[in-house]
């Protein structure tokens, strides 16, 4: 039935947008329609909606059709394995398979529609159906999925929920490895037992980000992986982390002080926090995401800093590398208007050069405002330091 | 002195085929050629190699520029951050900043090459690039770079076998996890720490591949990821994972069964291993990859298995979703002559539809033959029931 609803906003939109055929190669978007789930996304692979058919099919390496039989819905006829010849080859594509069939269905001459800006739909993909399909109208289908998944069921709700209570655990692990002297990988090694084995009623998900803990300087530079240095005392380091549950995400970052954070690291906490519950508190249905931009930004103004840019974007679903959905952000210029069940990570920056803040908050737009996902203090942490002690 | 080497044989590429300037967009690449290293692939971001220019430019987003300092030897002037409001927009698109540039350096009327066929690189972003460009001649420079990694330097062997310490040690934790009653998520919650966390000497990086075990029918879908579900006496467990040190990788594959493994799996297992050692022993260089994979299929039809696909590819210096490097395949028609300082990952899956068997092996092409990067036992591996004990 969940599949069922999903594939029928989906169809629903392609008819909006005179799409006959979709392509679907986003990860995300193939689990949200069929169920599949695989570490396979590293070879071409696909789903392809059928405007008038019922079920998708699932296209990918004869290697990983067990894997669409064992978790997708589909049915034996619409799982569609290439041969391994076609694997890294630089003679043979995988979309000639995908163009074949589409030819032999007489789908050829419809309109197709491809996600042209996904991840892992390549141009050679996009220049090998081009090449293949003459007769073709090929339109763009870029988040056209993601766009539905923004308002989740209840289910997904469920998931996240689970995710969030993986996310506190895997926040609260890193507090308690973060001492003065210890190597930034042996918190991340902590970190992400945390999230794999999650709690006793369910085991996690591999997040589509690893773990991020930028230290000292490193802060202004929030992408950076860890390295082998070690926590020293008075440094900041952000933490940003995500549970997963089922795929589903709900990201937490904080920032913490080993021993005692300087005036201004302590200035800034403040100063994110209140930004950060003044975005929140306009949050409820039919204000817009740049709306929720500007009350943080007033509050920031407020306190002496200007800065403009994002500082959120829809989650849930995702695979690496991203858990973000790529359709509304909170940000100037953005009128997505809220809805109930949309779900968002709130993660404003704020980087001095030498060093960055960052305490943020996943939340679900509720039918009268919002609810935090995470249950979790929202301050600079200061980790005693036992060196010290 | 080891990324001008790199750069000098890109560009000897390059000019063989006739390429003034190469957009390399695949991160693996980007690393290679500047050192930068960062999770900041969910966004478009290229570096830009100019034939007749000594240095590569870096562009990628504005929050990012910071990890450009900190990870690449570019200096300053090769940092070029594009504003925030080309991230996941509507209107505006990176490759219009990357074309603007292009044109400022009227490189605009030259040959450029993309890499047409690499993750990250999205059909839109070559649409973006086709349509700024109209007086550009382009080319394909899919694994262009990547061929260029095929061998390695005696760093980056260093790299790989710091790697390969990892992977052994991560490979032993799972053994010692595995029992009958273990949640899956448990032993991948255990594998990832010790990845991570790595040796005193040196901690661990991110895998570009999570840990893959899939356990009894599941083992004929080897790209499965854990469930909650719990190993059962009896069950073959396939065991994929890799240790990482700096990006370079040196996987490891194993089955293992908890309790008493059947007659079939013990004879698979026995079929495997011959067949992995007659496919070694031939490895030296001169040889060509397809003869390597041939010594592994006549091995395995003398005891009477019929199979012909891919059983290894070149591996090394990697992001998510993927470690393989995608040149040289073990397989019929790839004539790929070894060399040394070619390093491989061996592992040919034999799958007989109720189950799979794996056992792999990573190894260097040397002067004279072969060495084996992981010393871990090779065998089926067979873990003591406790709840029998």
């Amino acid at each position: 039935m969940e599949y069922q609803k999903r594939l029928m906003k989906t169809k629903q939109r392609m008819a909006a947008d005179g799409i006959d055929v979709l392509l679907v190669t986003d990860p995300a978007n193939m689990n949200y329609l069929s169920g599949y789930d695989a570490w396979s996304f590293y070879v071409h692979q696909l789903l392809i909606v059928m405007i008038d058919e019922e079920q998708p099919y699932w296209i990918g390496r004869g290697l990983d059709a067990n894997a669409a039989r064992h978790t997708s819905w589909l049915d034996e006829d619409h799982i569609l394995p290439y041969a391994d010849h076609y694997v890294q080859s630089t003679i043979r594509h995988p979309m000639d398979f995908v163009s074949d069939f589409l030819k032999e269905r007489k789908r050829d001459k419809q309109v197709i529609a491809m996600e042209l800006d996904a991840y892992y739909f390549t141009a050679k993909s996009y220049l090998k159906l081009a090449n293949n399909l003459l007769d073709s109208k090929f339109k763009d289908g870029t988040n056209l999925v993601n766009w539905i998944r923004i308002i989740k069921s209840d289910q997904e709700i469920a998931y996240i929920k689970k995710a969030a209570q993986i996310s506190e655990k895997a926040m609260g692990v890193a507090y308690e490895a973060l001492n003065e002297g210890v190597r930034e990988s042996d918190v991340v090694a902590e970190i992400s037992h945390a999230q794999i084995s999650g709690t006793e009623e369910f085991g996690g998900d591999y997040p589509s980000i690893v773990p991020l803990i930028p230290t000292g300087e490193k802060t202004s530079a929030c992408h950076l992986t860890w390295t082998d240095d070690v926590f020293k005392a008075g440094d900041p380091v952000i933490i940003e982390l995500s549970g997963c549950y089922q795929r589903y995400h709900s990201p937490l970052a904080r920032t913490a002080v080993v021993g005692s954070p300087s005036e201004e690291m302590r200035h800034l906490g403040d100063v994110v926090v209140e930004g950060v519950n003044s975005a929140l508190d306009v949050v409820k249905p039919g204000i817009t995401c740049e709306e929720v931009e500007l009350a943080w930004r007033n509050s920031i103004e407020r306190n002496g800093i200007k800065k403009e840019s994002r500082i959120g974007y829809s989650v849930g679903l995702n695979y690496p590398p991203d858990w973000g959905e790529h359709t509304a952000s909170l940000r100037p210029g953005d009128r997505t208007v809220l809805e109930p069940n949309m779900t968002f990570h709130m993660i404003p920056t704020i980087d001095i050069g030498h060093a960055g803040m960052e305490i943020s908050e996943s939340f679900r737009v509720t039918e009268t405002g919002f609810e935090k996902l995470n249950n979790f203090p929202q301050e600079l942490y200061v980790k005693p330091n036992i060196r010290l002690a």
